[in-house]
């Protein structure tokens, strides 16, 4: 673009929009124009919805999920089994579960996994909050439901050498082909862990 | 998702971001999630952009393109040429043609084009302000750059009409072929317009 072409605030608020997760230049452009010719109280909503979320919402004082009162929503539901936790990464993870209405139990959201690369450690998850849980509360099984990655792995692998002492039973999401995939087109560390895991019809 | 699962104020915000051009549930989420964890700073300087923007962008006095001073970064340059116009629908248009470094003239910008589809007429876009700007200005050419659709084809039409009084030279882009794109995928139109428009090697 030529010198002293650019609205300075339109470019201000473009690269604003291009940090977002996802959000390419094209993109940004296109939504810092709809932005600017939103009517004045769809913006304001917009900004006030940013605004509420991130003043209302903060971590769960059991399981460290989003929430918006002391308890989050499932935690607060009291025909849940406490005796059981699903621990898993971010509040996203816990989402996907609550969406399959097959689980009933609760659980631990460490908000993030272990990453030396990254300067992640123990510390900076929800993990010591996750021991004193098990220390203080009735817990019969902890089901570890990190994602299949090798940090997630490495994360799973971790918890469970320090939750071993506790004498819960340990138990991780069974690995295997997804639903509906094409075995044709599962790699080969996927497969090898669905015959390992084959089970009687 | 069960019901009372929902943390109100995230769901609140992900609504908001749904409604926003190109952004689908999934990707919504993400962003709203991205908008929860965001340092605060980040999180201040997003919502200041926004709001800088919506408050400091107004149309140039002249051509209706975005400014955010009296008139637009292209208006205010002293080396353009007056006596030309570009009539464009939006001002991401105009920074298209600004792109090209090739473009010397001044625009206007229509802020969209005719469609009674969407009851949008001539008032609702700046065409009093096209006509008054050529009855009192010394202009020597205008030249037609809407869109080539439907809407924009008839919103050329229709301009045409109205300035071929004031005795100036009207003009349309030329159709065609575009570079780099493969005859065979070009639909019937665009070839056709392009035979008809051929030019001497």
């Amino acid at each position: 673009m030529p010198m002293g072409y650019t609205v300075v605030p339109l470019a201000q608020l473009t690269d604003q929009l291009e940090r977002l997760p996802g959000v390419g230049h094209k993109s940004a452009q296109r939504l810092a124009y709809h932005l600017l010719n939103m009517p004045a109280a769809d913006a304001d909503a917009f900004i006030a919805s940013i605004r509420l979320a991130r003043d209302t919402i903060h971590e769960c004082a059991v399981c460290h999920n989003l929430a918006d009162s002391e308890l989050c929503p499932v935690c607060s539901q009291s025909d849940r089994d406490k005796t059981t936790i699903c621990v898993v990464e971010d509040p996203r993870d816990l989402a996907a579960f609550e969406r399959t209405r097959e689980y009933t139990g609760t659980y631990h959201v460490l908000h993030g996994v272990l990453s030396p690369m990254k300067g992640i450690g123990p510390e900076q998850l929800r993990v010591k909050e996750l021991l004193s849980r098990v220390a203080k509360e009735d817990i019969a099984e902890i089901i570890m439901a990190t994602n299949p990655t090798v940090e997630g792995e490495a994360t799973a692998m971790y918890l469970g050498k320090l939750l071993r002492p506790f004498g819960v039973k340990l138990t991780r999401l069974a690995y295997g082909i997804p639903m509906g995939g094409d075995l044709e087109y599962a790699d080969d560390v996927t497969l090898r862990r669905s015959l390992e895991g084959r089970q009687e019809l």
